[in-house]
């Protein structure tokens, strides 16, 4: 596998982590000192570019230079990850959900007793085929995800109705090796990820807990990160290979106006069961067998990329301040050459006993900026690609009217506090930041989801950053055509080849006005009447 | 790669785990419900057939069926792995050292640049050689360990002695094909692990860090499994490959006399420095570089089976309280037939209020065991198997009397407390038990660690189950030699190849007695002069 182009330009353009401490490029002179090493692109004019460049010099992400379509997640990363890691650890345990860990390989054997699952996966799986110098017997795949290795042990452990629910959680990654273009976060052939996996006696046990799991990823995008999903239900052609239903969460990139699949909670129904042989005597009726019902679960790193590419804009990352590892950043402004040594002395330690004050009475993290040979304007744009929620600039005179500035990394705005209150008006703050980062995403999405009842106003809408709700029939033949016809008509007008939209999700909240058994599809070659409102889009 | 014997064998051996549920084990009919399903063989009479046994009957793993040397760890084993890295980590947070995620693959090119660590990890490669039905143009490793997958990215980031010390942790799974007998936990394809990789300016730098870690790792077995371990260096033959210097924590299990290795911090000099060219300026001397130096430490899964070894007796798996998932099982008793519905519900309810008192207000994992169809001796026996420190009996003539009886899992030792005591007695033992397990497993090793002056007296310590401590001329050849003469030996004696005996340390706690340039190297084949104290033993 060669790295591709964008791989190799990526490689020289971050500048790497350090630890989780404070970043320290140096200047290679002076002059350099002062230069703005920020995006070289609006997000408007080059999305694609503006998220690579982004994540690489936030700080993510380094482009992996052996293997194309991984990545290196620096600590900034990593501390988002495992801030919803704990986040929905504390729920799991709450629902006394143990953690496991399974292997990370199966061999076809186990894979092929669900078909369709294998066929969903067998494309993209990684075969070692060989330890040191000799070949293995028998060759075994990288999980992709561990229904077939997982379920074996559920066939052994579940004897009785008392042995269910059954259900654990194991944190691990995942291996898909994408022939897609892959992006960071995104896609890529290696994952972060969780996989919740569970066994119960009735449709309504497990149906009831891929609710209550999706509620959980929502929470988690809408109160950790910020971003607004759409809670649904994926139709027949895009549910979990093997599975039963999907519930989903969609996501919406403004700028493009894709939607991107957010987390899904999959029902398996007796599907896997039966093919696993998981089956219990009926409680209610002796003798009788019943296959138990399953579901599988997960979130994973992609969850990332869908917060980057919302809430960044053309200075770089913008960080809700749930997950940021840094929330506030303190900026010593205001230092001349007129400054003693002393006087400066004196100075940095009222910054440092500030961001004490913040950590120990309001539990902020935060940290000063005491690099030496850099501006306050650089130091800004630095921070400001990195995407800290809050910085708050402190100079001598703020010293003597003992007050602080703040700028708002969101929005821009600025202001000051007194010294006084900063343990109370910086968490705030801080929670309105939180705030106001959801509502401009929802914003957007409510504006950009159109409910369309004219076949003819679909285009439109896809091609002014919409994604669409329209009266849809269910069936799966047709969503595939609709795909080509919404494909098709890009390609008559403007003669190049655009992506079409596929369906997305059914969302939970419906809006008024299908008949059943009278409104029709919308696509004007289906004879069908519509079941649901169904959200189509152009998508990840 | 077709499972072993003994696989077979374990695979119908355990019942599994049910999630953070009480195991709920079914009898299929009332005599059975009394049957003793416990450990079959004596630790004493058969250690590796016992230890097999406890670590699937107490419901810690599962052999994994597909592929041999695999194992699934169960949510029993995982609280204790979560708790060792909950702690590690609160250290590494306060150290301030980075999480990162690299990638979990890498070509031979990278691996390839330090020779002898290539040549170290080379036999036990897992290789991906392709994706889907595709050959792959460049077959991929999965990580042993990631020096060669981290160290391009330390060449990249650390462009000024500014940059350093950069000191990154991950939390991951490595693969090292095994090709000798594996035993889950302590020689498995894939364990758990943490790898930190830091670099720094100067050897003294590295040198220290290496020894805080090492002390970390010490604590961890010491405080929190209850495990003493001797704090060492390797000799040359047995440090990491490609590094400069390892330190170490040696165990001992009892059972077998064996040594066996607990957790190494490595320095790793300028090797890897100079072979992925990782140096910065000299800011004593302009103009000159300086290759960093590196340290690389790591604990892992294993740790859980060196618990398991020491601690486990004939009835099972002992777990000391700090990282025991349940710490106190309560056990209602003294119900009858004569016990009314009523009775029985009010007695449960007061066991329910019991558990929760020992929760809210000291802080307990405990649980009751409600289990209906089972006599108390089945339970006790039950919860003896999985290894729960504190077993709480409670039945109505102790709720008349206001008091609670109690036995201890580790020395079998009965007593009561008032009920109202209890918040603070319960916590109280568990932290005796916690010292006493300790106490008794460090007396043992203790004594089994002799000092051996005369070469004779060498092969009747080892078949008495020490280790032995010579003075030895750390040459490597003489090390060879002197494992090949303690098997020698064996075989002369019984007709049968027994292990010999390897290095496991030169302690840092030195005895007395070695007189540089004048006492001789104890090899009766060597002629060279003691250079230190070492620990030698038959281990894994």
């Amino acid at each position: 596998m060669s790295p591709s182009a964008n791989h190799q330009e990526s490689n020289h353009a971050g500048k790497g982590p350090k630890g989780s401490k404070q970043p320290k490029p140096q200047p290679k002179s002076d002059n350099q000192a002062d230069e703005i090493i920020g995006i070289t692109v609006k997000k408007a004019d080059n999305f694609p570019q503006w998220y690579q460049e982004v994540v690489v010099k936030a700080d993510m992400v380094d482009y992996y230079h052996e293997v194309a379509g991984l990545f290196v997640l620096h600590p900034l990363s990593m501390f988002i990850w495992n801030q919803l890691r704990k986040w929905f650890q504390k729920h799991l345990d709450e629902m006394e959900i143990g953690e496991a860990s399974f292997p990370m390989f199966l061999t076809s054997k186990s894979l092929e007793r669900e078909a369709d699952h294998i066929e969903g996966f067998a494309p993209e799986l990684a075969w070692v085929t060989k330890a040191g110098k000799k070949d293995l017997e028998v060759p075994v795949a990288i999980r992709p995800t561990s229904e077939a290795i997982m379920y074996p042990y559920y066939a052994k452990w579940i004897q009785s109705h008392r042995d269910l629910p059954l259900r654990l959680n194991q944190w691990n990654s995942v291996v898909r090796w994408e022939t897609k273009q892959t992006t960071p976060f995104l896609r890529t052939r290696e994952f972060l990820w969780q996989e919740g996996h569970t066994a119960h006696l009735t449709e309504q046990q497990a149906g009831e807990e891929v609710l209550e799991v999706l509620e959980l990823y929502a929470k988690l995008y809408e109160d950790l990160l910020a971003v607004p999903v759409v809670r649904g239900r994926k139709t027949e052609n895009e549910k979990f290979a093997g599975g039963y239903y999907t519930m989903t969460l969609e996501g919406y990139i403004p700028s493009n106006g894709r939607g991107i699949q957010g987390a899904t909670s999959h029902c398996l129904g007796q599907n896997f069961s039966k093919m696993f042989d998981i089956a219990v005597e009926d409680p209610a009726s002796r003798g009788n067998h019943i296959h138990v019902w399953q579901n599988s679960w997960a979130f994973s790193s992609r969850v990332i990329g869908v917060m980057v590419m919302i809430h960044g804009d053309d200075k770089g990352l913008v960080l809700p301040p749930r997950v940021a590892k840094i929330q506030v950043v303190l900026i010593p402004v205001g230092i001349t050459k007129r400054t003693t040594e002393e006087e400066k002395a004196q100075h940095y330690k009222k910054l440092e006993d500030i961001q004490l004050r913040l950590r120990k009475e309001a539990g902020i993290r935060g940290e000063v900026d005491f690099r030496e040979g850099y501006t306050p304007a650089w130091k800004f744009n630095d921070w400001e690609l990195k995407g800290v929620p809050l910085r708050l600039e402190f100079g001598p005179r703020d010293a003597a009217s003992e007050s602080i500035c703040f700028a708002r990394r969101d929005t821009g705005e600025k202001g000051s506090f007194s010294l006084e209150s900063i343990t109370t008006a910086v968490p705030e703050l801080l929670q309105q930041i939180q705030g106001d980062m959801y509502n401009k995403a929802d914003i957007s999405y409510k504006d950009h989801r159109r409910i369309i009842t004219n076949w003819n106003d679909v285009m439109p809408a896809l091609d002014d950053k919409n994604v669409v709700l329209i009266p849809f029939c269910l069936d799966g033949k047709c969503e595939d055509r609709i795909k080509e016809l919404t494909t098709k008509a890009v390609v008559e007008e403007l003669g190049v080849a655009s992506m079409g939209m596929k369906s997305l999700c059914i969302p939970l909240d419906q809006p008024e006005g299908i008949e059943i058994g009278a409104t029709k599809c919308l696509n004007p070659e289906c004879q069908g009447k519509a079941q649901k409102w169904t959200m189509f889009g152009r998508s990840y």
